[in-house]
């Protein structure tokens, strides 16, 4: 096996735990395919260049097209800004690279077809980058859902709950623009719930939603980039926000279970609680990306005095991804579900198969996405498939 | 002031909590107007007499027609099934009794509707049985909002969470018979978070709901009560669930906050989750009736190193009720909140005013109840007003 | 069985918390024997003149000496300030009525003794009020230890920790005052824990202690009960507090455990925080009184993948008491305790037997606070059974 | 600034973590001085080969006494076990070498004075591995403390609970052999929270404690390390454990506040509870490492009627090192404190400084080990200066 040659695309926000991971992984999965970090490319040659240095890369490029044609790289790994992810997927499958994408795969529905139908007729690998599936504890939920110990399935609510957008003077960032980030809390948060919903319970087949901008207008700003800002100044000019400031909707999943949907840059005092529970008839799960090393687990047929939710932490050597790191009880955090969503990538290479969750997974989710859009629009249910 | 006499009918579940209400009152608030233990009522004769003993009335009698003729009776408590509190709210009104009467009001919105009139004709008061509004870790929540210390409120969602019907053999329980219990979990928990949204956030404009019969066949039994079921024997013949086992529903209010409701008997693990958080700019509430004594609160106006929920235990001289009871840290449980419900009742009396809630609340919360049921069954956004 | 006829002597806290649960008694445990309320005594008559009449006894007195040969009288409940129990025991005792005493039995460990030779001798029943163990999550943890399902007992670790003294400016109560209180938070917290830990984990071979009074002055208040007191005035004059804030102690359990006790009334935050926490050979279980209906339970023999603490809401029908109550999950609160503890006294009349715990299990307790109190001044190891 | 080039002795759980900081360190603090990875040694040749290459070393070697005369090393940072502590610190220093030694620095309080004697004598930098004290939430409690937001200390108690001896086949790792280890549950775990407690409190007076071996014998193995053991053979001969299980003790601050202490690895459902509680007259702190990235936080002077413990998430700009990651809510692991570790030790060769905790604070620990450990063998209270 050799290692994979990456060129990557971005370096903000994504670049830096894309970077890392590729960094960290031979450290603790020594018994794998390895990633090389040969280039980093962005717009901003002082930017990329400081970057590359920061991060380890070998080199770095202010042309992608340039970087994608090069034949001593394998993979192009693109977390640039949502509106450019079509045009570079298209020309790096064309090219015959393999592409790792952040999502959301791309501004529409549409366009994410188009992405999927190119990859896969270029033969090339492709994975999408829902890095919550690869929380240890999730894939503790996932585990007990497929072995049946969670009976069948009658519940799926999930939230996202952020709190950056409380200040009405925060400003008019990019993720706040419908023309570069396609979506708001629906896009950027409930595409997270959507493909969870995906992996644990599995197809959904209508939808209703709702949605609100709560704060229409906000100062314009130069030079933001993730989820801060450049100064939150009341007397600067406003312009429009585009995009959703919350998006909630409902769902009935093929299986037969019911699911409830939330995601907003509203709730006050949650940082980042990326959370559902699932109800089956013989148990239920509970988690919550604050906590992100547990799992609350019940199961039905525990002894009748004992019955009760269980905070199991998903470090032990029975967890997945577990042994790879340290003891029991010594946990692990945000950075390291890009980890283990790149050693799915080089598990991939290894098996000569496709990584999980790939090109499908983004397309799928984005056909519910646009789904809920569709039902706030004409305001009535919507079947998934019609989308 | 003189004590209030006091004529019940029914005696389970809701009979031994308003009994244990009217019983401990004095003792803990000496400072009111007092319930008198009259005459307890039920079809039963024996079961009727045995109650009437445990529970501490006077009197009882099998003839509620006879009980509200009576001179020496003030206020008619009735808590026997729902389809029978309209024939003998509307009698006991007219018969110028005061009455208090368990939620639901009655099997339909326009029922419930008839006895809001009738009562405010016959000039009596009218209380209705939404008692988790006095729990004080709910109360303490209604004054943030009152007191502005939330800000303009953005989200409501709240769930009521069971898990009694998780095994398939429980038998088909009075609760599970529309003709009787109106409705299922929508009609017996979300009716209680409806009110709670009236209470804390206010009306509601639209909503749109789904609901679910998850195991639609159950042995017929004999002898159930309350929450619990005689026997679950699975070769007994079984007949029909007629009404829903969860229903949810989105929603938005006239403030503009958006809301998301569900209930459930099947959520394994929870025994009684009555819960719900609210989101407003300044800061953020969660309640959740397992632990009843708590209210978790978060403002955004902390110093910025420490943020974060607070767990507050509303048993302190500041919370509402709670010098009436121990010192701080020293809980109380579910049946305090009936206890204060009948305080409240009490007080209406002492200063001959409506309390709160009544009849008004009642059919508010029938007419959203009704407005989710017929945009299930036309499968689109409904206005409340329409129904 | 006849009803037990009880004359109470007391009438503030523990006063009303113990009227409460004979009131309350034969609504929910309408199987056992039932207590009368009789006569109630106190030394202010106009205070206990209202107390009557609050709390439902039929007469009251001031004299205790006369109460005490009232031929009507069975039970004489003790619940004034610790430094007339003895007295009133005795007398009671000799006179043939049956006792049940608040903790302390005493003021020390010899007067305790004489007290329990008297009750003996005169061959009454006799309980002593460590209403903590009547918690059903505590019943429950005991009940897991006697069936073996925790394994060999490892650590038991227990603190009652309050914060009512934080404010300097509170009031020099009796409950400061060595005189009339005996002990600080040694004798008022820690003797619960110390039952507790007798009741859970038997016999403590030796002890070690510390303790400290921080606030070594207090202004001097007239008119203080119960954990209140009148007015904190930083101007009034001052006196010495005569007792400790806060004792801690190790100690070795005679079946090998290792335990560590700390009661205080200075941890900011805690309100009333009665928690231990047991960990044994095939598990543990932590209990905080704050959220008395909860236990939390490990077992080491859980599946590998789903090993984790339980969060059991000691409130269903496996629970001790709980069908008396409430369906699952309607939790219940502080005064239950007292309930229970006088259902087993009830118990003990029906089946004409001792109580437990009695005035054996008082001395015992005494025992461990004054070894502890005599490790402190020694500066070393007190054997128990040397005290 | 040049970069500081290391060589490092030990590979195994610490060598790992090490490895992984000087790793990762360049990456997220570009703006402080970077450690070179210049060589790693060991006793193993292959392992230390495998090592080298797993972790990212440029070199191994086996001999490390050639290793701290290379004139291309200016740090020396060794996690050896702990017998050859002393050896190669007083090598290293002699030979100029700045040192970094895992804690703890010796296996007695005398050989750790040496150590530090040399290191100042030699001039060069020394730090001593608690990494406990960088969790960001430990050092905002530390930051609270010293500001006087928590006032006067009255308490503090900690207890380091973990159950990976629980099984009493677990074989005898060298973690159970006195020789080696020096010390069980006291030098491994009770050392960091004696540390904490010196960061946090500051010196204590006086000290006793108490110790058990509740398994004495265990099966002999070949080939362990870290936390873990090859194989559990109940057949397997069996030797002595020499090490204690569980050691607590009390003791009293300088600054008059009580401190309570427990160790132990028998502690079921405990996988790594470093955990303590600080309460002052202003507040209160409670931090639990399995849930590092929380510090709960109670203020006095919180309004009345929101008063409670806060959860706060240490993730935010306010919080130490927390810009350097990732957005507020996304947290991070135990691997974290390490970094924040190497971060001090950078910082001081920056600013040319001692770096903290250094060999001071490492002999105090140790200080106060030995006071426990001769307070048990004497069974009396231990001035920690006489020691």
């Amino acid at each position: 096996m050799n290692n994979i040659k990456v060129g990557m695309i971005g370096y903000k926000f994504m670049g830096k735990a894309h970077s890392h991971a590729y960094r960290d992984l031979p450290l603790f999965f020594p018994n794998t395919v390895h990633p090389e970090m040969k280039v980093i490319c962005g717009r901003n040659p002082e930017g990329v260049a400081e970057a590359a240095k920061q991060f380890g890369w070998e080199e770095y490029t202010t042309d992608w097209k340039e970087l994608i044609q090069r034949d001593d790289i394998d993979l192009i790994d693109i977390n640039a800004p949502s509106d450019v992810h079509k045009e570079i997927t298209i020309a790096a499958a064309k090219a015959g690279k393999h592409v790792f994408c952040e999502k959301p795969l791309a501004l529409t529905l549409e366009d994410s077809r188009e992405m999927l139908e190119v990859v896969e007729a270029a033969g090339v690998k492709h994975m999408v980058g829902f890095n919550y599936r690869f929380a240890p504890a999730v894939m503790l939920a996932k585990k007990l859902i497929d072995e049946g110990r969670l009976g069948d399935i009658y519940h799926f609510r999930a939230w996202f709950l952020q709190d950056w957008l409380i200040d009405p003077n925060f400003p008019l960032a990019w993720r706040l623009q419908k023309e570069i980030a396609g979506s708001g809390s629906h896009g950027d948060l409930g595409a997270h719930l959507i493909d969870l919903a995906h992996y644990l319970i599995g197809d959904m087949t209508e939808v209703i939603g709702m949605s609100e901008t709560f704060i229409k207008q906000r100062p314009i700003t130069t030079g933001t980039s993730g989820l801060s800002a450049g100064g939150s100044d009341e007397n600067a000019e406003k312009g429009e926000v585009t995009v959703d400031d919350a998006t909630l909707f409902l769902t009935r999943f093929a299986n037969g279970a019911l699911g409830s949907f939330e995601a907003t840059r509203y709730a006050a005092g949650h940082r980042c609680t990326n959370s559902f529970e699932i109800n089956g008839s013989k148990g239920s799960v509970i988690f919550d990306f604050e906590r992100m090393n547990e799992l609350q687990v019940y199961f039905t047929d525990d002894r009748d005095d004992v019955q009760g939710f269980r905070r199991v932490l998903a470090t032990d050597p029975a967890h997945a991804f577990a042994e790879n790191w340290w003891p029991p009880g010594h946990t692990i955090g945000y950075e390291h579900t890009f980890i283990h969503e790149v050693v799915e990538l080089m598990e991939a290479f290894k098996e000569d198969r496709q990584p999980v969750p790939n090109f499908r997974d983004g397309v799928k989710c984005q056909q519910v996405l646009e789904a809920v859009d569709r039902s706030i629009e004409k305001r009535q249910w919507i079947k998934v498939s019609d989308v």
